[in-house]
């Protein structure tokens, strides 16, 4: 018997991609076998409601095809694969293992089939033009400059280090139980951000997401001590206000970071060690505070994030604690939201309730413009996180996540681990499984202050740096640079990539290359609503296509070090529109790509 | 058999102590025994060579007092003990257990006997005036002050940590084997040292001594990378100039710390990874400082200190490193010297080959007015180390050593660990082992770098610090201040011992408490010639008397809690002058002495 189906092409299934709840969808299946049929059918649940699993009888139309239409009458995912019964025998069809769209295959038992996802949304997002073409640059802010004129380190915190240079590589000080034993801190301030606009400006920044700000113990202040009070190392609240309106007035849009799910324990909050003058959770039952955090065993032993004691959970469900976050006049979100922040980026947003995202969301929405994003490493539209399927995505959450796993396709092509073809099918999957607007404005990054820094992951290779900058700068998403990448800042996991920008040695050639690109972007703002398509060449080359009101890109890129001459042989655009595709080919077949070389061609059609 | 012995005292030896090359002793021994006695005799031989030991047959003169002068041909030490045959069998005496002077016992065989240690000198020494009558303190210098204006740190080093604050807690940054990783600095700087003059001044110092100021890795710069540059977080060499000028302009001197023993790997001289422009021992068997080092397995296995890879041993044997620290006209000492250094502390002196020593000695011997002051942690009279009897102290080579004993003395009489018989037996032992000069003007300390604080070893108790601040005020030796001890610092052991002097937070009283002494110090340079003598009062009070031209002093301290009411039956006043002794008892018995309290009774006669 011969099944055959593709997610990725409209002849099987209309619309492709995820849809609006209610919106028919059409699928068809194309049989091809010499028994007798008795079903087909299309089989097809909510997630996780495998009791209520529906198979829909596909009906025969011609050549083969069977079809069948179904209009998902709830928001979330579904799942579902084709079921074939002959007088014979009964075979499925589902998608390949990995769980990757496109053509699947064939499986002999049901418990086998490994399952398409359909993404069903409420409500389809829109997000503020500013973010939309945006290219933004996300600063540790004790990394990147002091702008002290002296150089002092505004208020130190007690017992903790500085750097007896801005060269030195970053330690973690810790203990042989690896706990931390004292922070350490470069100096880098919110003067030094304003500082360094015009740099940033040239450079063709336009949005600057900063790691945490507010008071804390930590050089990396995702153990929030105080909401509502600027790190004393960085500068004081008028540093912040001065900033924001520097910001704004060089044009640019501002996305903090809100660590919401946890504080640090020696917070306003926690207080373990009564640093503080409120009455924290852990020093007495009567504190307004008790009730945010779960004890086990008090004061000592509470939910802490990933078991790290120095991080107690807050309980999301707790009403003083969402009303202090986002639900009330003078919440954290409105806060800060009020002094000119433009959008936030949730810390571990997969961990957080839903309701409790798309309540920091209705706060934000009764401002202008605002966008939320949030951090999730794997493909979000089907993250399960503590067993619980997480919608975050499906309207009325967030408008975006950290694009970690378009900075995995990015490298892993780039080093070879990755098959073109592969690339191809999972940058595709992500665009099947993601609502539109959020594989179009997806926070996208190649590295960040969380993974080794891009041209380590690269074993500093040059020309593979450039072509990590470029794909970041050409594909659908919003670019996000993480600070000193454009100097070619190298380091690997946390602390290395976490270094001070090298000022006085940046390579400046990479400046100039990087800028380049952000200017390409930001002269081309109609990619940002374009159909986009991508594609590979054998076994060495990838690229994609963008097309909008007859303007086209074509970006074709040959990920080895081998120059190819392409042959008509070697194109696989399946999902690229017929004349689109025969235009590439035209321009392209019999040329030369020289190893690690990208072609970018405007209006090639 | 009664056998009567007491080196402390006149009519058994004489002259008391240690005495020059050829003196003539005379020793008696009383001999109560209802046998008959073959013969009684002197045993005594120069240190270690027992096969050349003599029996000088004792005289009977009266009473049962036996005589016999010995005169010692050699420089070094003697040991001696007394041997009485009968008909009967044969008697030994020979000091306590412990290798105590003063009254010995008797032992049945040869083999048990404890001798009695007898000093030789080669020379007297003769010491300078302004060290005889100085007072003296010791700077940890990245721990005292920070001269620059606005607190930054000089030319930090690669890859080390600035304290954020002046109050934290020192700390070691190292790796789970206990290898330091990074080094931590506070900043403290010349210019500081000379800012903070006129403060020492007031305080009653006239003597500095400073840790090691030459560039090197650490902060204690223990570790020597060059000997002929002050490092750079210190300052400059003119930083350096213009400290010795005030210092002088202050009529103060300088005492400077040389670690000649070994280097550090980092070194200009050993230079393991290439930090110096030279060739390093460790980067080709071609360099000149190659036959400086004593390697097992080049260049990664040789000799150095205590097994502690970073300080290669330097062999000081090795003519050309002699030359270099002390023997041309261009060497360290000459050039530092001739700077205006007025002394120098020899790190682990009795590591050091002793005519290494007294080529320093001969160096500085071609200056005015120098000290040279070893670094001796045990009884240096009879130190062994690494099987070689140390002879620094027989003139020639050391003046005086840090006195770590009497250190041990004071802390244990006040804490009760030591009674006070034992007190006075002891500090008796080492004024009878040293040279008279040596226990007149020995390098007194009651805390250093190399131990915990005085207040912490004293338990916090205010009352006895202030004794512990008294006695080395008033006892002989020239007293050494260890920084921040007189502002109530308190710490354990390294590094805890070496925190940052509290400026903002210095204990004004005690500070005044401390000048209160070292005024009274200065005010009675005839201490430093006068004879002294110590004495107890029974379990609860020691003391000592000084005498000179009709002049007196008496010190009585209660060491314990309770007051107590001297009874006449309570004085040990063995070693005092028949006159003197009785003035003592006159004057005080029947007063109450009340617990901690110290009573100083100036012309008592």
């Amino acid at each position: 018997m011969q099944l055959t189906y593709d997610s990725f092409l409209p002849q099987f299934k209309t619309p492709l991609g995820a849809v609006l709840q209610n919106t028919t969808l059409h699928f068809t299946l194309n049989v091809q076998t010499p028994g007798l049929l008795k079903t087909v059918a299309l089989c097809i649940a909510h997630d996780g409601q495998w009791d209520a699993e529906q198979a829909l009888p596909m009906t025969a139309t011609s050549d083969g095809d069977y079809t069948v239409t179904f209009a998902p009458a709830q928001a979330g995912l579904y799942f579902y694969y084709f079921r074939v019964q002959t007088t014979h025998d009964t075979t499925f069809y589902g998608c390949v293992d990995g769980g990757y769209g496109g053509e699947g295959e064939q499986y002999a038992r049901r418990e086998q089939v490994q399952m398409y996802q359909l993404t069903v949304m409420q409500a389809k997002e829109t997000l503020p033009q500013w973010y939309r073409e945006g290219v933004a640059y996300q600063i540790f802010v004790d990394r990147f400059y002091n702008g002290n004129p002296d150089g002092h380190v505004n208020a130190p915190k007690p017992n903790s280090f500085i750097y007896g240079r801005m060269t030195d590589t970053p330690m973690y000080i810790r203990n042989q139980h690896q706990e931390i034993l004292r922070w350490d801190f470069f100096g880098g301030n919110l003067r030094g951000i304003e500082a360094k606009l015009p740099y940033l400006k040239k450079l063709g920044v336009t949005v600057l997401y900063l790691t945490p700000i507010f008071q804390a113990t930590s050089n990396h202040r995702y153990d929030t001590g105080d909401f509502l009070k600027i790190d004393p190392v960085l500068g004081e609240l008028s540093d912040f206000d001065h900033l924001v309106t520097a910001i704004h007035d060089a044009g640019m849009h501002l996305i903090l970071d809100g660590v919401f799910n946890h504080v640090g324990v020696d917070s306003r909050y926690f207080n373990r060690s009564g640093h503080y003058d409120t009455v924290g959770a852990a020093q007495a039952r009567t504190s307004p505070y008790y009730p945010w955090f779960t004890f086990i065993n008090y004061p000592t032993e509470y939910d802490s994030w990933w078991g790290i004691t120095d991080l107690p959970t807050v309980d999301k469900e707790n009403q003083a604690y969402r009303d202090f976050i986002f639900g009330q006049p003078s919440s954290v979100i409105n806060y800060w939201t009020e002094r000119g922040v433009d959008g936030w980026r949730l810390d571990v947003a997969d961990e957080l309730p839903d309701d409790f995202i798309m309540g920091i969301r209705h706060a934000l929405d009764q401002f202008d413009d605002k966008v939320l994003i949030g951090e999730v490493w794997e493909d979000a539209s089907h993250k399960l996180a503590y067993g619980q399927r997480r919608h975050y995505l499906e309207g009325g959450g967030l408008q975006a996540v950290m694009n970690y796993p378009l900075r995995r396709l990015i490298i892993h092509v780039l080093t070879g681990t990755l098959a073109p073809v592969d690339w191809w099918r999972e940058l595709m999957t992500l665009k099947e499984n993601y609502p539109q607007t959020t594989f179009r404005y997806n926070f996208n990054n190649i590295g960040s202050h969380d993974t080794p820094r891009i041209l380590t992951m690269l074993q500093e290779d040059m020309s593979r740096l450039q072509l990590a900058v470029s794909m970041l700068l050409t594909l659908p998403g919003v670019p996000c640079l993480y600070y000193g990448d454009e100097a070619k800042m190298t380091g690997g996991k946390d602390p290395d990539n976490r270094a001070f920008y090298p000022w006085a040695s940046a390579d400046q050639a990479q400046i100039h290359y990087v800028q380049k690109w952000t200017h390409w972007r930001q002269n081309h703002p109609w990619l940002n609503t374009a159909a986009m398509a991508p594609f590979y060449l054998a076994d060495y080359g990838i690229g994609y296509v963008y097309w909008q009101d007859g303007q086209t890109v074509l970006v074709v890129i040959n990920v080895t070090n081998m120059n190819h001459v392409i042959a008509a042989a070697d194109w696989h655009l399946a999902v690229v529109p017929p004349e689109l595709a025969s235009a590439v080919q035209q321009r392209l077949n019999g040329q030369t790509l020289s190893g690690t070389q990208i072609q970018l061609i405007e209006n090639f059609t």
